[in-house]
Order: structure tokens, then sequence, then C-alpha cells
């Protein structure tokens, strides 16, 4: 009998599943014993600038511990962390820590299997091949950057050629390139080289022209032929983890792979799919671009980690907590607060269930979870298990495919950020950068409004200004950026970050 | 029983070996079973740049699997390809071809288990940490390239921090990293920290500032864990091939790494050394770094590979094969010439084999072995097999440590190429760069005479003018680098490339 084992190689410490293999084999046999999992989305409440915050990630595998503790096959995919990140001194990674962690958290934090290098290397290498179709004539303005691994803040402004041709550049983390998206949206090796050979290389004489027009398609895919592999870790109780795909959620779509998550459907009873960021950004990306726009499933349930600081230290921003956790309910997710407490905040369990009550909310889970794992939950989590157990499948939400760009713009803004459309401001130069990618669309063949939306925000505010009153807040729109190939435009809003390359330290 | 197994993991197609591991247990188990393997160097004739050449790797594979045939235990050990250089076009890679193939060519040939990209990110880190070190002013000139894994002729010449700062830098392949040399020369992860912190990052006022001033170390070493570790692979015939560390061989050391040969000699009983390029080039840097001062074995034999257009084609160079086989042959390393024929070439044996007894050869080994693969080489080898089996271990060669760098260089004019010393030209502005690199090595407690000598050439020439008659070729010098952590020198001919970064076709 064939099973997801066949598919499936040791790779040092960790294991590789090559999940298109494994969900074209479900495909071509129907009667195939799978499982038909439900997908929990955790996510968390927008960060607070002023204080440092521990990564979602840990509670992910935290729950997983507790639900697996009371014998429900659970497991959970998260992104891979940069790399440049963790290089750059950032401590976190995505592998937990204390009683939360992965096996082998230094693997996951310093490239894992070469994932995010293999990405670099190849869209590093179409940059070189729109470099020699410049040479070539075919090409007069390239339109994507190169990627570092590696942050450095000089790179945000280069001159490549220099002394020479002088052309200037950018360079992004690798986290944040369309050939990331790419690895994140496609469900087949196929379906990945199409989506390469559409994006958009660059212009020549003002017209769009794509990589499949000039480039050696298989010299991208053969390097890729590891990173679509998403990788198979485990908790320190066991719990197993998959890690694959790491777009940033701000400026990105800040989920991982949709493959690995179907595999793990295939494969488990409930799939916790770490959403990056606030609600606003990672779960927001997953909802209205993954589930509504690429077919990923609608979560059963959603948990929503926030920290008992955030009634407690900046009342002006406390508004965007339970701002998430009714966004969420009205979608008809039930959605579970997760409160995880620091040291020395044990005795304030009492007076945040009250809050949590006045607010209406379901029963908080509440705990230290860095000091206490798992463990600590398990007695917390019957409404959560009971949703999980008699949730019906989830049913495939509306895409906005064909709605004009900016009333999607502006429905992200109202359902997401609590900002209605008469408060959407254009920045001067929106419009024009809209008309450009229109018709850059438009010479390629497509319709900007068929793409998916990718909001690129700052990850720490949802609005121009947060702490005003609600009345008060406004969604500025700035550019426009067509990522043909992933299927995607984004629109930076005025707060937007669109070079992340953090400083080392 | 402690074997080499416990020290071996799978990494999906391939296996990885903790050498560093393995080799300490032997250190410290000295009746553990092990064997004490020959050396066997497979080196060849200097490029003609007039024809499409084969890597001579694809013999390394070849002659294995013809000793293995013979029931000789015998493996290779070969440098991981560039991923830049197949990228860019050059179809070969080093994983051979036809009937002496590897298993999993593709994935040697694009980035096998990620080695050289991690090799890359901790060289762009330790530039980053530069650059900290220069905000804080601890820096004022940094002396460290970055590097790219893929090639892109743009990148030769730069400008970051464009706009503001406009710090002119270049960027090499990853392969011509001074780190990729610690990697090859380090026999332990201590030795490597230890050889990362002695590099020198920059000047302060015109006085070396080594990274160990500055830098987390861990973050290096992290990210290296798993590069240190050898790969081990398959010919198609089965038999093993190690694959680790890929410096250039005209710009860098060429070698593969000490650990990976001499973990093979303790497993096998031949172990063959791919030394790239020309006898002029790795080859000679096998024996005068490698061997001599970095305690390497000496080779108990060598092969020298050819085709049969060295007699042909341009008869103005023929006479650097005859000058490669007997200067092996002078260093009393039996020197076994391989001539590989193309298509075509089959009724040429007879003259071949004439011309290589009135120079005086050994019999040559002579088969078209894309076609035949090691098979083919089988009845020939009776020689070679013998040399092998009667080698007594070869002893130790003096080191040119504390020699001046000058006449060490005069002395490679001499031995390697056949330029005596006084056509050793210096060019105009050497001694200052000579001067500058002694007073830098003098600021950071070295001394320049006791760093072991690089050769930087072009891969195609051995002197200035190869075409020219024997008295009228010379050698030019024409600049010194400084690799303080690798212990290196660099010394560049006239006729060097120092960024090699091909052009993509």
């Amino acid at each position: 009998m064939t099973t997801i084992e066949d598919f499936t190689s040791q790779y040092g410490l960790v294991k590789k599943i090559d999940a298109f293999g494994y969900m074209d084999y479900l495909k071509s046999n129907p009667d195939a014993p799978r499982k038909h999992g439900k997908v929990v989305l955790v996510t968390a409440d927008t960060p607070l600038k002023s204080v440092p915050r521990r990564r979602q990630d840990h509670h992910d595998h935290r729950l997983i511990d507790a639900l697996r503790a009371r014998g429900i096959d659970a497991t959970a995919v998260l992104r891979q962390p940069s790399m440049g990140i963790t290089a750059a001194g950032s401590k976190g990674g995505a592998s937990g820590g204390g009683k939360a962690s992965l096996t082998h958290p230094e693997l996951i934090d310093w490239g894992l299997c070469g994932e995010m290098a293999a990405i670099a290397a190849a869209q590093n290498l179409l940059v070189s091949f729109a470099e020699k179709a410049i040479d070539e004539g075919k090409l007069d303005t390239i339109l994507v950057p190169r990627v570092s691994e590696v942050p450095s803040r000089s790179l945000r402004s280069i001159t490549v050629d220099a002394g020479k041709n002088n052309v200037a550049e950018k360079v992004v983390l690798t986290p944040t390139s369309e050939l990331m998206q790419i690895v994140v949206l496609s469900r087949s090796m196929d379906e990945l080289g199409k989506r390469v050979a559409a994006m958009i290389a660059g212009t020549k004489d003002g017209k769009p022209v794509q990589f499949g027009e000039f480039i050696d398609l298989w010299r991208i895919t053969d390097m890729l032929a590891d990173a679509v592999k998403p990788a198979l870790t485990e908790t320190v109780n066991g719990s197993p983890v998959y890690v694959h795909g790491g777009p940033f959620a701000n400026v990105s779509i800040g989920i991982p792979t949709l493959v690995s998550v179907e595999m793990a459907c295939a494969l488990h009873d409930v799939v916790i799919v770490e959403a990056g960021y606030g609600t606003d950004a990672g779960a927001q990306k997953w909802l209205d671009i993954a589930c509504r726009e690429y077919g990923a499933q609608w979560p059963s349930a959603a948990v929503v980690v926030t920290r008992a600081s955030t009634w407690r230290d900046d009342p002006e921003l406390a508004w965007r907590y339970p701002f998430h956790v009714n966004r969420l309910e009205k979608l008809d997710i039930p959605a579970f607060p997760l409160i995880n407490l620091w040291e020395g905040e044990d005795d304030q369990v009492p007076s945040l269930r009250e809050t949590a009550a006045k607010l209406g909310f379901r029963d908080p889970i509440v705990g230290n979870l860095y000091r206490d794992g798992g463990e600590g939950l398990a007695d917390q989590i019957d409404a959560f298990a009971d949703v999980l157990a008699n949730a019906a499948a989830p049913a495939a939400r509306d895409s906005h495919r064909g709605m004009p760009l900016i009333d999607n713009v502006k429905w992200v803004a109202e359902n997401a950020y609590g900002v209605p459309a008469d408060r959407v401001v254009l920045k001067d130069g929106f419009l024009d950068s809209l008309g450009e990618a229109s018709e850059l669309c438009k010479d390629a063949g497509l319709s900007l409004d068929d793409l998916a939306l990718v909001a690129v925000k700052s990850p720490a505010t949802m609005t121009d200004n947060d702490r005003a009153p609600e009345a008060e807040r406004t969604v500025t729109l700035k550019k426009v950026e067509v990522h043909a190939g992933a299927g995607l435009v984004h629109v930076n809003l005025t707060t937007s970050l669109t070079t992340p390359m953090p400083k080392i330290v």
C-alpha cells in the first residue's frame, strides 16, 4: 500500500516530504485512505511596538501538544523563519522556547534544509537572466529585485555595474520576493513553472516582458526541486510540526505553503495554521487570499493570541484585540482568545477573565506558556475541542475576482481594519501608479482586477493613526505593484515599509 | 562498536557525514579499526581556451569504477561545483556524464544540501557585522567582499548605500571567498571558529581589525553546522564518492576539504583527490599548500588527464602537458597519463601511445570514457594498481613557512610553471602592495612569510606568454592580498581574473 512514507525522506534531523507527489497520488487514487482535517487559524493581536513580542508560533506548538494530550490527532504548519531576521539578532526565530520548543530549533532558525537559500538563488538567477535580456535588447527595464538571505541596510539602495551603466537597484530579503509567493501558492511543479514564466521581468519600450519569453525555465525549477518539499519536525513532546514557506506577513502573504496545509489536512484531524503577525496581517491574508482566491480551506476555528498587557499598558490601542476577535466571529469562525502570561502576571487571571466576559468573548485560554507548556492548557480547551469535533466542513467563500482594485482595498480597510470606504485616502500619485499597473496588466493579457490583493502595511499598525478615535482613523493608499506570476497585486498603505532590511544587532 | 555509520545521516538522496566527529573519535580511539588509504591526485593538462573542455572530474568517477572492478577499495573526493557556474549555463557541473555519472547529478550541480549557500550567507553576515562595526566606529574600511551564489556581471562593481554614503564594493562568487577556504582547511569546528575570528574584517585608521574583536561568532558557526559535513553519493556503478568544499582552483585553493580526504583515507584503501583545473592550479595547490603547509597526505600517485588534441590542435602549447607529467615524476609522484578520446578519435590510439613513449611517459591509459565508462580502462591499469599496492607511506615534505614571499612565488614559478627566478617580473605597484600586506600582517601579529602562498592566475595560462619560446616566458606579479583567517597570502599574477563572475549563457 502506498502511504505518506513513500513520499518522505530523511533530511538530517528532519524529514522532507514530496507533498506535490503525495497530493497528486491522492488525486489519482480517490479511494486511498486519507483524513479531512479541519483548519484552525492561530493568529494574534497586532503587536505593540513598545514591548518585545513573543511570536505566536510558540503557541501553535503548545496548542497541538494540548490537543494531542486529549487524543486528538493535531498538527501545526508553520512558516520557515527568515534566516536574515535570525542572523540580524532577533532572538526568536519560529522554533519556540521553554516548554514549547521544537526538537531542532537551531536548524529551523538557521536555514532548515536550504529552502530559503534556493529561493534566493533562483530569484537572483531570474535577475541575471533579465540582465542578459537587456544585453540582448529584449528588455530595457528590470522590475524584479535581487534578494539577500542576510540583512544589510546598505543594500536597500545600491548601484550595480558601477562606473559603467550605473543601474539603481534595491535588494530585499528573500521572504519578500515574488518567487517566495509562487512557492507558497503553487500546488505542482508544473504550476510553479507556469507562474515563474508569467512573472513580469520588466519592460521593453514600456511594454511588459515576461520571464517565459527568454529564460531556461528548467534552471529555475531544478534549483527549487527540494525547496518545494515541506519539512517535518516535531515538538519536544513528539507532536508533528510541518515547516514550509516563509513570506513576510506585512509586505507579502504571511502564510505557509498551501500544499503543506493541504497535505497536513490529508494526514491529521486538526491542522493549526500559523498566520503571521496580527489578525490584520497573516490571518487576513489566509482568509482573503488563500481561501477566497486560491481555494484553501476556510478555518473551522481560530485562536487569537494576546498578552495580559493588551488591556493594561496601552489603552489607546486596546480596541484592536476585540476588533480582531469580533471580526473572526462575524465571519462564522469561532475565535478563542489565548492570553499568554509572562512571569509575575499569574495574579491577573481573574481580572483578565472578567474583561473577556465583558467584551463578550468566549472563555479565554490563559496560561504562562513558556513556563508551563501545552499541559497547562489541557483542562481549558474543552470548548475549543468541542467546536472542532462538531464543526461541519466549511463552505468556500466568495472570490473578489473582478472587483475593481480600489473597491477591494476599501473592502479590506472596512472589514480588516475597521475603516469605512469614505476614510480611505488616495495619496498623490496613487492613481497614476494604479493606472500604470492596470496598463501593465492589460499589456500582459491580464486584468488587474482579477489579481488577489496583498495589502502591504506596517506590522504594528492597522490604519494611518491607530491611536486616534475610531471616527478619525484613515487608511491611505500609496502605490500599486503587480506580481503577475503569483497572481497578486500589492497595494502599499502609507505606513508600509517596502524594503524590510533589519539592522544587525 | 562505533562505526562511521554512527556519524552518518541520510540527507535526501545523499548522505552527510559528521567528519569532524568521526576524525575526533579516531583520534581518541587509536585502536579503533580504520584504514590508511593512499592519496591519488587526479589532475589535468592546463586547459586550452580554444576547445570546450570536459572536466577531469568525470575521470575520477571512472577511475574508481575501474579500480573497484579489480577489487580495490577506492573512492573519490570531489569539490562541490559552483552552482553559479552551473546556473550561468556551463553545462558540465562536476557530476560527470555518460557512463561515468553520479547517481544524482542534478543534486550535486544545483546546490547539494545547501553547503555553498550556507557559506555565502555566513560570509555576507560577516560583511553585515563589519558594516555594523563601521557604524559603531570600530572600523573605517571593510576588506571582505560580499558573495553571490549566482553570477551577474553587473555585481563586479557596485555601490552600496547609494545616495548616502556611496560605498564602492565588488561582489564575488562564493567559491572565491576566504570563508570557503576556511571550511576547506579546518579540521574542527573549534579551528573553524578561530580562523573566522582571525579574518581581517578591515582597517581602522590603517590598522587591521579582526572579526573576533566584534562579532557573535556563534551566529557564523551555527550557520555552518551542516556545511562542514561532507556529502556521500555514488557513481551509477555504486562506487562511493564524497563531495565537499568548492574553492576555485585559479583564484583560490582548488581542493576539496582536508577533513573529507582524511576521513576517506580512514575508510578506503585508495582515495582519488580531485585537484581542480590543470596541474599548475589545483595540483600545485594540493602539493604546496595542503601537503606542505596543512599536513595533508602527499600523493602516492597521480593521474594526469589530457585529450588527444593536446599534441594535435595547438602545437605552441604542447609543451605544457609533458611539463606537468615530468614535474610530478620529479617530485617522486608516479604520474600516469590518461588520454580521454572523443568520438572519432579511436584510430589515433597507436600514434598517441608512440608520442607518449617518445616523451618518456609511463604507458598511458587511453579510452573514450564518456562512451565506455570505467570498464574500458580496467585492463589498462595494471601498472597503476601495482604502484598503489607497493607504495610506501609517503613522507611529509618541507614547509615554506618563513620563506620570503617573493622567493616563495619565484619557487612556484620555477617549479610549477617552468619560469626561472630571473624572469619573474614585478609589476609597478607590486612592491607597494607587498609592503602594505606585510604591514597589515605585522599589525595583526603575524608574519606575511608564515602564510601559505596562493597563486592567483588565469585558468588557461601558466605564464604571461605560454606561446612564447621557453626562454622568453615570464611571470608577472601584480598584487598581494592577505587572508589571515585561512592562513593564506594571495599573489595575483598578471593574467589573473580576481572577480570571476561568468556571463549567463
